[in-house]
């Protein structure tokens, strides 16, 4: 039998992280370090041994469907089997994974979403990804509290039944992490797409605007040029949002996601939704939003989540995700099996607004083709494109290129490094590109 | 400690199925008929026994917050603790639910969506309502193939690789049982949304438009006036669908749903997406497309899902949902817990095209205000609305209702019961009232 998570799609084969087995999985935790240098930093080697080690099992005849198969012939399970739904078994391999080896304990880490395997642009909540900074929590919602204090006429203290209670909206909004990207500052072409743009999701959110909260509170507009966002798990989380952010209506504290509450990975019972605004500033488990007149400078602020510059000085409170795409399939890691049609597929997202336009070139920025973006288009929300390409067989290289309703074009490397440098970590939008070798494999490479 | 499913929220105490206890369940799976009789043919009874039976616990003191939660004080769980994330131990409750009583078998049987709970338009895949003829299967997609025959040129056989080669489109369509609200033509006033409504889902889907693979194969336009579609299920479930409707590019042979790939319950690896119409039609585990010249009259459209007319004819291939509406809370069985301000919310939706206004009544129909429709308001999908309302504790009837583009208005029951009668199954979309009593409690009324 076929390695059930071996199977191509689309004449693709996936890769490796698609189908580690139990094996592998142990194997990489127990020498995460070697992991690490073995696929992050030499991913050609680890993509050989993928190559030979598992050759493509030869597909059963046709004449299979001569004869009925078993689901056609026996009964299925019953209704409400699994009251709460999962994946199919076949789907096993596409889960988010952890970096491997980039953090010493998972409380402190990044889990990434798989977005090779992914459609449309709505993630689903199990596969959002996850970055924590002192491990998630499962709070009861009926002993959680949210205070907004500071410099408004009446600090209040709110349960999660008043709150659910007031008037609520419902957005559809990515959000990334300003870290999302960041390896390839340093030029490691981290291997595939759930690893190098992971960091990455777009959920419909539902809540209550803030402002509604702050002006339920009296807050003083003279005066209060800026808030506090605080969590309520163990690691301080606070984050400094400027008042006109607030006033344009689109932050919400929310609870929903995706239909549901929140997941306790995410936030739950209550999060902040900042629309275009790194990951974060999204406080999860949000017990308390402080008005004031200046920056708090906090220590997720000042000392993380900044720009080292090419003078010397560090960039700060540079918040807003800028416009930028990624091709999700072919993407890294994968094996193209012939010549011939391919859907090339992607996501476009910007922190300014919608996304106005996606071009795609397949030789590596040359010629550029617009790509067809499917509906809806929201506002700094996730955006899918899909573009015809015929494989010849021979070396290409795949770029997306996205443009969005302000006129900002996302910069290749030659630009983004001509202003921002090399030192970076954070707030890396270049455009990928993806090298197709003549063997149909596709690896990550910097074009500059 | 409080009942973790029982705690209110927005000030109203959810309904008995959203806090059900294990002992509960096996209590109704062990009295089925009894369970039927008692919640859905006296609704009151069972609302009288919750109310008196379960108090709520006294809300903990807010001097809890002045001592650090242990969230706050311990570390957390590790990235990829869950590589699929599930929801929080606190939602336990919602889940979908089977029909009590209704069908003797649950190969052949329905579950329904806790629309009570929900936030905007999405439905969580795990909470997608469930309907089988011969229960679900999980089909190694491997294995699975899509046959394309009759008046085309060129029979095909499809593997779910060449059909994921090909261009794919992404849209956010809903999806509803023609029997949806079935059992209020017998005035069987359902206790609550989730079994009144709850055939009900909206996912964002993706696949390849099936005019395409028609066109692949050749298809004769000339002669071919209809096609069959087919599952692969024990079920022989087969439908008919106008070519028209295939031709207006809105049909697909779907994959995705919700950004990962179908659910097993709902056809994984391929279904059929038919925007606007019936559940029946979006054929499930899809292993096959005839092209014909007349319909077929398969047993599922001569027999089931047709409309028993006061003339004593049967209405055949009626099988666009029209235009239809309801409040999800408050709604049926839950308990408002004091006066003041509640926001009502809601899911509209019509097989005719975007849902243009949706007005509500808090007086039983005498006065309407319109609701504010949250974005984006899509083709075929559901839409979420939201709208004030300040309860001064004397009994309301609340009610929606929804108009589509082509500037259908949604009928009351007077004016559906006028053309159709009291026969039907099938095809109910009149506007739904909730009463309010003085003591808060919401109950499920027909108003003519």
């Amino acid at each position: 039998m076929a390695d059930e998570h071996n199977a191509p799609r689309g004449h693709i084969r996936p890769a490796p992280e698609n189908f580690l087995s139990d094996e592998d999985v142990k194997r990489v935790e127990s020498g995460r370090r070697d992991f690490l240098r073995k696929s992050f930093l030499s991913a050609g080697a680890a993509m050989a041994a993928v190559a030979s080690g598992r050759a493509l099992a030869a597909p059963e005849g046709d004449d299979a469907i001569l004869t009925l198969p078993p689901w056609s012939t026996s009964l299925g399970q019953g209704v409400a089997t699994r009251p709460y739904g999962l994946p199919s078994q076949y789907e096993k391999g596409l889960i988010r994974r952890e970096s491997p080896g980039l953090t010493r304990v998972t409380a402190s880490s990044v889990a990434f979403t798989p977005l090779q395997g992914l459609f449309g642009i709505i993630t689903p909540s199990g596969l959002h990804f996850e970055r924590h900074h002192q491990g998630w929590q499962d709070i009861d919602p009926s002993k959680h509290r949210l205070m907004v204090n500071g410099l408004v006429k009446t600090p209040k203290v709110y349960t999660m039944d008043d709150i659910m209670r007031l008037p609520s909206v419902s957005r559809i909004h990515f959000i990334e992490c300003g870290a999302n990207t960041g390896m390839e500052w340093g030029n490691v072409a981290v291997p595939t797409v759930q690893y190098s743009h992971g960091m990455l999701s777009c959920s419909e959110f539902t809540g209550v605007p803030l402002r509604l909260l702050l002006e339920d509170c009296g807050v003083d507009l003279k005066q209060g040029k800026f808030i506090l966002a605080e969590g309520a798990d163990g690691s301080s989380m606070t984050r400094t949002i400027p008042m006109e952010m607030v006033l344009n209506d689109e932050i919400i504290v929310a609870y929903g996601q995706n239909g549901e509450m929140l997941r306790p990975e995410n936030g739950y019972p209550l999060r902040l939704v900042v629309p275009g605004v790194q990951g974060v500033s999204w406080v999860k488990w949000l017990r308390r939003i402080e008005v004031g007149d200046m920056p708090w400078a906090s220590k997720d602020e000042a000392v993380h989540y900044i720009d080292l510059m090419p003078d010397g000085k560090h960039r700060q409170y540079t918040s807003v995700q800028e416009a930028k795409s990624v091709i999700t399939s072919p993407s890294g890691g994968q094996v193209l099996l012939d010549k011939g049609y391919y859907n090339v597929t992607g996501l476009a997202w910007s922190g300014r607004g919608k996304i106005k336009q996606v071009d795609v070139s397949f030789d590596g920025g040359i010629n550029w083709k617009s790509a067809r973006l499917e509906g809806p288009v929201q506002n700094k929300a996730l955006t899918r494109f899909n573009i015809g390409w015929v494989w010849d067989g021979k070396p290409a290289i795949l770029q997306s290129r996205a443009m969005d309703e302000t006129g900002f074009v996302q910069p290749g490397y030659g630009q983004l490094r001509a202003v921002r440098g090399t030192k970076s970590i954070y707030h890396n939008n270049a455009i990928q590109s993806w090298k197709v070798s003549e063997s149909g494999e596709v690896s990550n490479v910097q074009v500059l």
